[in-house]
């Protein structure tokens, strides 16, 4: 199949949870191209049935390929967050027997290794994979403010820092994400995810950190240089507003163009609503080495 | 006043909180040096009133160096945790009102940038700052294993793995540990501590992570190069320990000379009752930038 019979195939989404499956499904319905969404069982919302869809469950790898098969799928996006399942309990189909080798080496080894063995392994067998930022440029974080606020000068210098401090993480494939409030690092992220950081600066604040009053500090995310962005791309949406907010911050920073946002609209207006600020910074391109 | 002078004068010990305050005292004593403890009211612990003492409150700078002068005090120790002190509501005396500028820019920067302030503007007076580990040597983690069980080949990997995290944090002026098991990074320290962190971890490997049986993984805590380690060295006693053993965690491993331990023998103790390990791994020294 050449490239041009690829674009024009089925495109295939692999839906995790959460609303992105359906925003890229709908955004890519618009353009004029038929999707086939494969809802991964306990993981997807019930929403994705509103298109062509199956549904998988956690190791059917075989079903998996029969359905991009019988889809004539080539191309294929992964897309929404999974729970990390706990391979002991996960039933195998025969395609995946097959697979056991690679199976057992996902478990060693940090996200991005796991990530990148999956993006390989699929490659491997012919599909291309797609970021969903590629075939859905809307739903990327673009450059600059969103919001009615504007970051301060001091919100500007907390951005410097937090992104020096994911960057030098994301070397070491740990996180996306670190919260800076007037210079000092109040929090990293590591395998807790986002959410769970920003609780914690809540109760920091709450208990250890209140000075004066006001809104101080920003969430930055942006991906890990090396990371396999058409997989695991850094995401936000209302509720990472809601939770900058809870933590007492000013406002929330990603990297334009590399960062996804779930219900858009929503997510602006709860920042306008809470007086927070959202905003794309353009990061330069990774170095090498 | 001579150096020589200086060292047979007594040792002025500032109090925070926990029993290492009342350790250094115990072995400056032991070696035949009278003390002087300078508790911080609601930091320290009542235990130092088994030694020559006077107590302050946040803000009594001008009590604080009365009390050096009156005891003829010339060298001084500040060991033990404090709270971070809300300045808003610390009544400063006559001393502290002179030094109104210098407080002011304490409440700038990170951690770092406050230690190396008091140091410096206290070294500005005529005082000379010890490091604990200085005075008495024997609370710090020596090189090698302190528990019956050694790290294993996997545990030694995870070793280097967090060792290469907190060396690439430190330089960012954040943390002092970090949790890695299997190759995979729970967790990063910034500003909520170590026992949080461990608790954080704890919490995901019974939510997310259990994978197979057994300990695995390691808690690393190192000083940031360019740390003010003589007034901020890490410390690790027997909470530690039962807080990494309740995160699943295998064993603790620290720079060697470069940190405290709080508690030596119930701290061992603990680690061989629960099957953890305990060692001082030698750091390189700290390259120059």
């Amino acid at each position: 199949m050449s490239q041009t019979d690829m674009a024009h195939s089925p495109l295939a989404i692999i839906a995790g949870n959460g609303t992105l499956p359906c925003a890229v499904a709908a955004s890519v319905a618009a353009g004029g191209r038929p999707v086939h969404i494969i809802g991964i069982r306990g993981e997807a919302l019930p929403d994705i049935e509103r298109y062509p869809h199956t549904w998988i469950k956690w190791g059917e790898i075989g079903k998996l390929f029969a359905t991009l098969e019988g889809e004539g799928c080539r191309d294929l996006v992964i897309i929404g967050g999974v729970t990390r399942p706990d391979l002991a309990n996960i039933k195998f189909d025969l395609g995946a027997i097959k697979t056991l080798p690679f199976i057992l080496s996902l478990t060693i080894g940090g996200d991005d290794h796991v990530l990148s063995s999956v993006v390989r392994y699929i490659e491997g067998k012919g599909y291309r994979i797609r970021g969903a930022g590629d075939v859905a440029p809307q739903l990327l974080v673009p450059k600059g403010v969103l919001t009615q606020k504007s970051p301060s000068k001091e919100d500007e210098a907390d951005i410097v820092t937090a992104l020096r401090v994911v960057e030098a993480l994301g070397r070491l494939d740990v996180g996306q994400a670190a919260v800076v409030a007037r210079g000092y690092v109040l929090a990293v992220e590591a395998a807790e995810g986002t959410d769970a950081m920003l609780e914690r600066c809540a109760e920091l604040r709450k208990h250890r950190l209140r000075r004066k009053g006001g809104l101080a500090g920003v969430l930055v995310k942006a991906p890990k240089p090396g990371q396999e962005e058409r997989v695991d791309m850094p995401t936000i949406g209302p509720h990472t507003v809601r939770n900058a907010a809870a933590a007492g911050l000013a406002g929330v920073a990603v990297a334009s163009g590399r960062v996804l946002m779930a219900e858009r609209e929503a997510m602006i207006a709860a920042a306008d609503e809470l007086g927070l600020f959202l905003t794309g910074v353009q990061l330069p391109p990774p170095a090498d080495g």
